[in-house]
């Protein structure tokens, strides 16, 4: 099997050594299934830490399950959660929040991925006539699918759009490690600090081999979530394993070595290819993706060079993704491969 | 963090050493996420030498997730599944069948967990008039959840009388293993050679880290089983390391070897247990669980030997189970303790 | 097209010659749609005038509209309903309940369709464990599916059951009336003062076009109901019609006419044919049905002379209902005829 | 109570005399109930005249039963269903859709309410890729929900479009007679025979007391529908009253008279409102809905002559309905105020 490395997501990668010694420590002995263990604690206490001792966290399988547990906790199926159309939930989770949550996604175009307090605003419509759903929480990704990060005064103005109006306002965070770095900030206030109610927290894409988690500002908030995780199918029967792994990221600083490298690369990357004749970068390259707009017929060979997707063929869009583990040579070969292809080598 | 080993459940055991060398050898470089990658193919492959070249075969979170991601796949809302009252997805899933499937569990009393064709026939109602749902899935669990076996032969006429009205059948192989150790077979044999239509397949009770399968006897019966899946949060992306487990459970003979020693145990255990008084061992041991009524004081003592379920408290009734790694020591030293405490001493 | 009345289902009888008159009396000029009409105001007063006047009252199309959005609104995905075996809701809705509600019901066996106290109480289990679906609601029928009734204070000790373990108790009262006939008491006696939170107050079985009511003790304790009723497809647009059927049978006394007459001929019917050979009663008739075991060879042509339904096939038992049209006539039409068929004349 | 006519909606008028005449025709001793009795197949009859013999008919109560029913008979929870953003579905039924089919509607943006072939083809996207919900219907409504009608050719290109990828193509009716009127066709060149596979047939908006139809082309494509119904909570059980109402309405031409009565009402009140100074009439008037620009300050006022609707308060736009009752007195006493208010008199 290939040892090469891709363009094409953060999920290709593998798992960094240090989350593999995490698990192999952690197998050792019996210890209580479904989270009553040291292991869950020690995780969680992580989490309190980075994020202040009151929250209430919760592992799940995915990043699908983290955010439709998530909001599955906060609303009723009468409601809806007004979101980018671009988002995740929107786009790439099958329909999973309206089977699970039997709600409706009020979605709004963006040219970057990311909504304003005024575009909110303006998805709030029908409050308390019942032929219409009831918007309930906004959801908005850090960093977005397009990459572009959230400053904490977005994000602020948007929670305050949203609590003024009653509503929760729910993170994405697939990759808040990504984002938090960029931002050169905490966590914490890359995203609950800035007004978020609740956080999925990714770790599959940070370099941990399975698993999120949910954050809740606010213990509170949602005190039935322990059984929509177990109805949602999410609660993992061996979970020193998952929280094991979260230890590994947040104990010390691997998050944010595995996240800061990945942007680097990211950067590198964007700044090499700015300079191949043809290849237009359309968003600010401010996590580990970069999108890009080239020749179509350069799109296949590439490539072969290392595997990307195309994004919007209509428009021929591309993204690129960087990993924790993407090297300089990686980019520089792809780079050096794309300047071959643009001058007709 | 303590390496002691309870009889609680096998969810409280570890992961055996070869999973884990399998988890690390898979850790390699890139490769495709979601399950294009040839870590999976490896695996579905071995799925395929046990139960058949025709086989379907779709890797999920846990055994929640295979339950109901099949039942899902096969089932509309207004349909219902026959199955035990004691049954996992009726008593141990908190809904789950019910808010994903959104039809109706038909529970069968029974004094050992286990089906029989004459109660497939007789929870048969209604069909054709739409006051009443109607009936399209019998569910079987092997081992069933009071430890006990059902014999090719038993399945086979519970398949029979399930196909004669049109319904399909599901196994919760949740202890598929320690089923078809018991009794001798091959895997095949004991579910889909017997007329089981779609398994449930376990791992995470076998000694994995983390994973269950789907198995479709005929991949035609569900063709939007991949949809139900995604839909239903239990797609992973890093795919490969779920595979691998599987591949290292089935490549040679581990799944046999974990199974077999943990059923060596629960009839050790068994055995020296019988002989205490006041305990009385009331369903047949035929895998790696025993249920035994034994005095209400002496449980609590009992359980700060090693730790084990209270399973229905107003009839004293208590479980035991071992696992792949349970030791014979382990097992004489609760024993002991058990005579310790039953002569008062 | 006939004019000949049967015993099959108070469903079958047409609609009291007063709520005609009531209809056409509304079919006046324009108002308001979906409720927001002073004819939906003056029914909503005579509800309160005989069930308080801080109930919340809401029209609905059916009685599985009532029942399913009465628990809708009251109820998360996660949680349960207490039911007897026999209730509508569980075996002729079709699986309306699980597919809305998304939750389990808990069924209790029973042999007149009446649940207990200690029936409930030995229904709650898992309590605050999230591996089971968590009790939320009790539902008893009045009268039952076996005509049967629950007096005051049998509910009472029902709803004392459920709320000192902090379950709502929903009654689905699709014949209402005849129980509180059959009683002697007011609807107020027979249902929410003995502890019931809401009511499914039925319309159509009581010589109504269509309509059953919702009606809530606390309107505080389901504040998204009018949501919950819109998405169930249960909100009518010309409100106006439903409304002014319930004035008609609620502003003088025509529900406990028509609901008296019912029940005084279910009692005539029962007595006649206690004393045909082979008929055996064997359920109170305390309302307006009939459950009775007879001959298997005398029941086909015993529906040719009135039809009426086969409840158990296996047992032989058959149902007969009355109805506020039922004439004496008829029922000694029916029971000369099951006399004669008895002597095999 | 009042006896004035509004243009605030169809649904605020009330019954066809015609209609009223049948319900007390049909209220005549006992028939069996849910359908299985001489009226519903007397209505049935009518259907199938007006749309072949070979489709499939049943009733339901009301608009948003049928248009949900109906889809989700065609549907699984994992598909998507491609409608204008301005669709009923999308925007009146309070999340229904979602709640009852578990599926997503891909909305479309469009100016007059109208999809077209091109907007269905740019809506397909992801087939076959798992993390995408699959389009499986497209709806459509006639008219519209801005009063504009698509013509059989319109209708026509939309069908080939969606059945050349394998999409049922719904049409929401809830004014399908006013719009067949419209087009000076027949109901079924209006609809089944330009494409529709399922209609929503609207009765209450021309005139009847409550309920729609669902019509399939093809009896053979929703099998499952009449579970569907009942477990949608759809099922009247005294359908006989059901049923008379549609024999009103189809029988002789009593559906066409009361369309082209409002029809001809909407194009007098167009005709009229145009020359008002102020007004601005910015969608074509083809059925019985008219929509207007006009200034602010004259909307309060003019409501106060007879009740409307704003439809988009920050443009100012508003709706008039005109209804079978609708008289041209109405309709001048209504024009002259506005002409009044505009003159500032």
């Amino acid at each position: 099997m290939t040892a090469s490395r891709t363009f094409a997501s953060d999920n290709n990668a593998g798992v960094h050594p240090e989350v593999m010694a995490a698990l192999a420590a952690a197998n050792e002995g019996h210890v209580h299934a479904y989270g009553d263990d040291p292991y869950t604690q020690e995780a969680i206490g992580h989490f309190r830490r980075h994020f202040g001792e009151e929250v209430a966290v919760h592992f799940v399988f995915n990043g699908t399950g983290a955010n439709v547990s998530a909001l599955g906790a906060l609303m009723r199926s009468y409601e809806a959660c007004i979101c980018p159309e671009t988002a995740h939930i929107n786009v790439d989770e099958c329909g999973a929040f309206e089977h699970l949550v039997g709600g409706k996604l009020l979605t709004v175009p963006t040219s970057d991925g990311k909504l304003t307090a005024e575009l909110v605003e303006a998805s709030i419509h029908g409050v308390g006539v019942e032929h219409h759903i009831q918007p309930r929480v906004v959801s908005i990704t850090q960093a977005t699918e397009y990459g572009t990060v959230y400053t904490p005064h977005e994000i602020r103005a948007i929670a305050e759009a949203a609590h003024a109006h009653g509503l929760w306002l729910h993170m994405d965070g697939a990759r808040i490690a990504n984002a938090t770095v960029s931002l050169g900030c905490s966590l914490r206030e890359a995203s609950l600090d800035a007004g978020v109610d609740v956080l999925s927290f990714g770790g599959t894409k940070n370099g941990i081999l399975m698993g999120e988690a949910v954050v809740f500002a606010d213990p509170t908030m949602a005190p039935g979530f322990k059984y929509v995780r177990k109805q949602s199918m999410q609660l993992a029967s061996k979970m020193r394993f998952m929280a094991a792994q979260f230890t590994a990221l947040l104990q010390d600083d691997l998050w944010w070595r595995n996240a800061s490298h990945a942007n680097a690369m990211a950067e590198l990357l964007a700044q090499k290819m700015a300079s191949v004749p043809g290849v237009e970068i359309f968003q600010k390259v401010q996590a580990n993706e970069v999108f890009a707009r080239m020749p179509a017929e350069s799109i296949v060979p590439l490539q072969g060079v290392a595997d990307f997707y195309l994004w919007d063929e209509p428009h021929s869009e591309v993204r690129w993704v960087t990993s924790w583990d993407t090297t300089e040579s990686d980019v520089e070969r792809f780079a050096a491969a794309a300047l071959q292809l643009a001058h007709g080598v």
